[in-house]
């Protein structure tokens, strides 16, 4: 008898009718013998609807006061569910994040777990009974409700599947898994049915929005098994697990892109300590994210500098930029807003020599332009022209035989 | 400096606009140097929405569960209330039940306060807040969400008053005070300044609805000075208080009606004992509520026994009295749906004789027929045919000049 976690957003409960076809999965999963603690969001639009409330009444509402409106919305699918389940004859009971306690530190809107008391769960579970969690939320030490931000829900399961050593942590979505890339780019992609959490890391920060990063984070740090699943058509899902779990690794396991890119230079500034810091703090100082960085080696004591920013920042970084010119002594700023971020994800790299080198080739074979570079252990990631997305996310797909499972293993 | 408990309900926070007259209302009462508690309720609506999303998954919902889902009704309203304070300056904080706490015996969708911890929101008063505590609503000893059941937030509201020993307790409501009798039929009825406990409870039962009954008693159990007055439109409204503290007492405050009565009468009943137990058992068993009951002396030792029900109640009831016609031994049973119950409440009754006599004459003259009545200490109530009920409530209005204030008092 397995103890599993299941997580469900806000479209898997967004109605009378999901939340009823929820309930009926939970039982599904009680009689094959597993005990099961639910976590659930808030139905689809209704935070939304709170938030509309609070910003009706007041721009920047109340941080405090915040976390309790929207931490309602929670509360009401755990009741609903809860209810579904004993009208299936299935004993059951909701609990808030302060009923169980979920403590959290105090930050209002973006709190972190700090730790959770699971002795009435495992009363419960123990009883036979299933536990309905509302997601997203806490408390704080002074008993004030407090919430982990936008799709905190999963932080939540995975918090609470460490705390119960539960078997694995279910996420069901609105996809049925993790693919080695968006299938509406190359409708070839393949579901992965396992990938580390490391390379889930890259894949998600780099815009596939299965999972929130957080969520991903907490359960490789606390080794929580975490499975991807459709809460509308069975299947297997994508197990995200530990490398030395996974036996047949494929080199790539996918590819990520990200079109949100906007890249900047400045060229011809003096190559002496600091300069980084000087071209990039007033950029952190005005609340911009920057993403890749590079420094290329110059002639006569100069460097050029590269980074890219998000589209909506790519004004008002050339802005700045100009603004600092003369200080920096900058010989040229130029920038492109028309540029994507294309990135092979793939434990095996690290053991496998060449990928960079066959990337490189395959892109060059169809002529598209490579304009930066950057690598880390298990990703490679270069950026090219916008219009070239399509094309090299199928080329980089075909050559790395990503559409057949095990085609290409270590 | 006065400690106040204001209570709102559903209809004056039902939008975010009136939530904002709300918080200006409040901070009126702030500015005039008076500390602030708020009870609300949940925005108009919102409940009967949250039930019917309950009913479409289980006809009978858990009880448990229904309690975890309500109460989410007030906690909004008192997250946007404290918002719309804040965001005029006015510190504020919002409570659920479970956070003051407001500790009840586990009775879900009826508990009941067992005792109410006042040190955070002393504290937060001591500090200049205005705190915001959801009505409806509290925790039992296990951490389980309770409610009061429907209109409690006027009992949370008294009984936070009486804990915090307040020095009034306002209910805010669409009525700007209690009335002699209905303004709908009797124009000429006129707003009470002053009336005691035991006749709001009087009123209260006959059908006029502006507070709940259980926080009136709980006012006069704890002596807690209750004012009603109207969110909409400013005035005294009417404060109801300790008998002793109203000084030109009128002989009667108002005539009360309930039109929702029904007649039943069985004849030549054996005249023994158990006799209205063996009538009114059955009637009990099958959960129909009796209000008047009557045994008038009959003849040939036997008797006559008479009472009345609730309208949706009269024809299961006179099936079950013929039902039981025979093994009572009852010549004849008969009954009559068309009737209302009519009221003069005074506790000036208690010490000024011939009230009764005179009520009974103006009917009389008005040949209003009077079929049932029934006395008690500050209460005389008769049953006549509904046709009548304008004329008979209108002609005591005049009679016992109830349109000017302290016209005819002991």
């Amino acid at each position: 008898m397995a103890l599993i976690v299941q997580k469900y957003g806000g479209t898997s409960v967004g109605s009378v009718e999901r939340i009823s076809a929820v309930a009926e999965r939970v039982i599904r999963a009680r009689q094959a013998g597993d005990s099961i603690v639910v976590v659930v969001s808030a139905m689809s639009g209704e935070t939304n609807r709170l938030i509309g409330l609070a910003k009706e009444i007041q721009a920047r509402p109340s941080e405090r006061e915040l976390d309790v409106l929207v931490s309602t919305g929670e509360q009401v699918t755990t009741a609903l569910l809860a209810m579904a389940l004993e009208a299936r004859g299935q004993c059951a009971r909701s609990y808030t994040g302060a009923q169980v306690k979920i403590l959290t530190d105090s930050a209002f809107n973006k709190a972190r777990i700090q730790a959770i008391e699971t002795q009435s769960i495992m009363a419960d579970l123990a009883a036979g009974r299933v536990v309905v969690v509302a997601g997203f939320q806490g408390v704080n030490a002074e008993g004030d409700i407090t919430t982990l931000g936008r799709g905190g829900s999963d932080t939540s399961a995975v918090a609470l599947a460490a705390a119960l050593k539960a078997d694995e942590c279910q996420i069901y979505t609105d996809v049925d898994g993790v693919y080695t890339t968006d299938p509406r780019v190359e409708p070839r992609a393949r579901r992965l049915d396992k990938i580390t959490f490391e390379e889930m890391l890259e894949m998600a920060s780099l815009g596939s929005k299965v999972l929130q990063i957080r969520s991903v984070e907490f359960a490789g740090k606390y080794n929580v098994p975490l499975r991807v699943l459709s809460s509308f058509v069975d299947g297997p899902g994508t197990l995200i697990t530990l490398e030395d779990e996974i036996l047949e690794q494929a080199v790539i396991s996918g590819i990520a892109f990200n079109r949100d890119e906007a890249q900047l230079t400045i060229k011809g500034v003096p190559d002496s300590p600091g300069i980084a810091y000087a071209i990039l703090g007033p950029v952190a100082a005005a609340n911009i994210e920057v993403d890749m960085i590079l420094q290329n080696v110059g002639v006569d004591n100069t460097t050029d500098f590269t980074f890219t920013v998000q589209h909506g920042d790519y004004d008002k970084t050339l802005d700045i930029l100009r603004a600092e010119a003369e200080k920096l002594g900058a010989r040229e700023i130029s920038g492109n807003p028309k540029i994507v971020k294309i990135s092979l994800v793939g434990v095996g790299m690290r053991s496998h020599a060449g990928i960079a080198a066959k990337m490189f080739k395959v892109l060059a074979d169809e002529q598209i332009n490579i304009r930066m570079i950057s690598t880390s252990e298990i990703k490679i990631s270069v950026v090219v022209d916008d219009k070239y997305l399509e094309l090299a996310v199928r080329t980089l797909h075909d050559a790395f035989n990503l559409e057949e499972a095990g085609a290409f293993t270590r």
